[in-house]
């Protein structure tokens, strides 16, 4: 009796589907190397990450699988040319992950993987481990059921997570390799499950650290207080002078380069389906909070931001000392829209920061990374084959909507390989990415894979025309 | 050949100088004993040092020599009655020390003393260590050359440090073993070496701990930045609106039972000795920092304060993270002046925290220790024997100061036994207690072991008139 199969039955997906498990297992074996960027002690674990990226990468079946390196991580490269005279799509994905801490409130071990109410729970599950590989095993069933359509180059780098420093320089050493026709990225989300979306906006960042100093040692707040700057306070007032009542942020010219939004986005911004009392029964919060005269939706998508990441400074231990301490420090990050730039704001914070000092302290500001804000074209053949292939595979055709995040390289891609980049992620802002229990749907890892091949053929043919 | 002592040469002094190494040598064997009171993991250390004490009583002379219990570390009680009809002095001190954390600032370890420049270095080498064994000392001297001229009661407690809850229960049951005449204290600081002072005036204190709640877990500061509560920046907002630009505190009520300074007592304050060159110099700042319309004597000494002892939330490791976390915390002290009260300032201050903080983040605010401001009487015997004592060791009359810490017990000895205290302390502003390298004068240790002898012949001399 012959097997043949059904021509209704896809090759692609059939395959998927034979080896869903494997492709699962085979995630949850890199979610247990803690690659955390951030904190050297995990550099051999950085380091393992990209070699056991690189192996998986030859195992799918790419050519010319190295590790590039830089002057920090190095960059997983691999491609697949089938046919010069096909496009080629630059698929860009990160292979380390945020810090856990703080790991006490993780129900499981962040680097233990655990599969629990079809949710991966793992620090990278989502961001990105788990979106990048979905293309590694995309790209396999493509190759393995003859299905790829057109060329791919993959670079999955390391250091996305503390500011992508050494992307730029990689670029350029590495134009003539990284000749392509658009960059594919899944390192965002979609609005829900049921309702796709693609990101066509994304915010810059701009990460300063501080540090208040006032007398030379910690001192006695009873012998002294009173009389001496103490450093807490004073970074506490400085840090609230640095917003008003409206919750606009008052560093002055911070706002100038604002690209405003006109009543048409505001309007279509409008339309986004979003629910208000989930979001803070979700969050737990009885208010929102935010900035005077905006939509949540608009002031996470659309609206730079001032955030304090961290602070520390004086006795933070069991009980009570009665301490006058000598420094105060914090960490404060800004969330930048277009057309601001990273470095133009960090010379505002910091001037800013330096003007409202009072004499009887010293301050010290460091920059670190910083990435500019983007917004990407809805009118491109890469946009359109995008938004059919969600469209196939979740039935609904998506929303193009602003994200909140920041995936600094998009603007470096435009810059140094004149590339535009497509948004197509699949994770959902509930995901806790950055957050104890980061985790990611296995609805939502398996809808990647298959929506992955479908931007391949959509894209080589819409190019065709 | 006979060997009669000229009688110009006192035995006393003569004791104290031919066993003045010994002295020392005993005092850095209880500086060795880490008896951090506000860290539970110190408890063993802390019993340790009691015992320890309890030991060098017993090799002083003292009788019915015990540790007393309470619900938490012992009160070590001695005590020579030389005859009833005499008065009686009752010494307190305590043997507790505050963390020494920052510990990386130490020179040497907090816990090593070394004797450096004619200083000795270690936590508790003044607070209160030192200071509380020059009377061990000195009553060891009076006893060995019959110089004792009146009865002494020794209670040292180990809970001072954190807010010496236990000590009220302890004196309510003691009553009838702590009957005396007064109380003697050196647990405060002279204004220099060539300029004694004795504190007349001493501040309480408010400990209080604070925490903001937003989300119910950090966020990732892109997808959520703008629209959701920052705990951080929401507390340092509240911090921030508790003083006003001439740094009063804000607090509804913080003022009014203060007892506002008289011209006289202004004019008094203006003539004590102070530089403010060498003051700034000192702690290495350009300018002094404190509330409109009054001197650093006057902040320090008779103003009320609010500092943030302690402040911690979000990341503070190393590098970047993006962090928009779920919770910030604080501790925040005040220090209290005649005529505040710390329970009534705890309820001030909690329910204004409450009303100030927005609908968007949850607050828990817990009140640590707390005790009460005192002003000592300047035309009390105890006031005058220990001025004529110190003027004939120092050769100046010490003068009258109002000290900025808090020894919350002074009240209770005034409450519940009805004895009033003279603050005949022997340190300086400049040892750096609650600081890394803590130390305190060779001069001071054996200044105070041969003035205290003293008080006690002129106290019993003045008290029989």
């Amino acid at each position: 009796m012959s097997t043949v199969k059904s021509p209704a039955v896809s090759p692609l997906k059939d395959y998927i589907k034979t080896n869903d498990k494997r492709f699962l297992d085979e995630l949850l074996e890199l979610l247990r190397i803690p690659s955390v960027s951030a904190d050297s002690k995990y550099k051999p674990d950085v380091l393992k990450m990209a070699e056991a990226l690189k192996s998986k990468l030859v195992a799918a079946g790419a050519d010319k699988v190295e590790l590039v390196p830089t002057a920090g991580y190095p960059v997983v490269y691999g491609e697949k040319i089938i046919d010069p005279k096909l496009p080629t799509v630059l698929v860009y994905g990160h292979y380390d992950v945020q810090p856990a801490d703080p790991l006490n409130l993780w129900t499981s071990p962040a680097f233990e993987p655990v599969v629990k109410d079809g949710k991966i729970y793992a620090r990278g599950s989502c961001d990105d481990k788990g979106q990048m590989y979905m293309h590694v095993k995309a790209f396999e069933s493509m190759l393995k059921t003859n299905d790829l359509s057109c060329n791919v180059k993959f670079m999955i780098e390391g250091e996305e997570e503390v500011g992508s420093a050494n992307l730029g320089q990689f670029l350029k050493e590495n134009k003539e390799r990284l000749k392509g026709d658009v960059i594919l990225i899944s390192d965002t989300s979609i609005l829900a499950n049921d309702v796709p979306s693609i990101d066509v906006g994304l915010r810059g960042l701009c990460y300063m650290e501080v540090e208040v100093t006032g007398p030379n040692r910690d001192l006695h707040s009873g012998v002294y207080g009173g009389a001496v700057a103490n450093p807490i306070n004073i970074l506490c007032e400085m840090i609230a002078s640095m917003k008003d009542k409206n919750n606009h942020i008052t560093i002055p010219g911070f706002y100038d380069d604002v690209l405003q939004l006109s009543k048409e986005d505001r309007a279509d911004l409008a339309k986004t389906p979003f629910n208000i009392e989930n979001y803070k029964k979700d969050l737990d919060i009885n208010d929102i909070h935010g900035e005077a005269g905006f939509s949540t939706i608009e002031r996470t998508g659309t609206r730079p931001t001032l955030d304090v990441n961290g602070i520390w400074g004086g006795y933070t231990g069991e009980g009570a000392k009665t301490v006058l301490p000598s420094k105060a420090s914090a960490k404060i990050s800004m969330r930048l829209v277009p057309n601001q730039s990273s470095e133009k704001t960090a010379e505002l914070f910091t001037n800013y920061f330096n003007s409202i000092a009072p004499n009887s302290v010293k301050i010290k500001v460091t920059t670190h990374h910083g990435g500019e804000p983007v917004l990407t074209p809805t009118d491109s053949v890469a946009f359109k084959a995008a938004s059919k292939a969600m469209e196939e595979t979740f039935g609904k055709k998506p929303i193009p909507t602003r994200g909140g995040g920041s995936i600094p390289i998009v603007a470096l891609f435009e810059k140094i390989l004149g590339l535009k980049s497509v948004l197509m992620g699949f994770g959902l802002d509930t995901d806790a990415i950055h957050s104890p229990n980061e985790h990611f749907g296995l609805f939502n890892y398996y809808k990647g894979i298959e929506t992955i091949p479908l931007f391949y053929k959509y894209y080589t043919e819409m190019s065709k025309k």
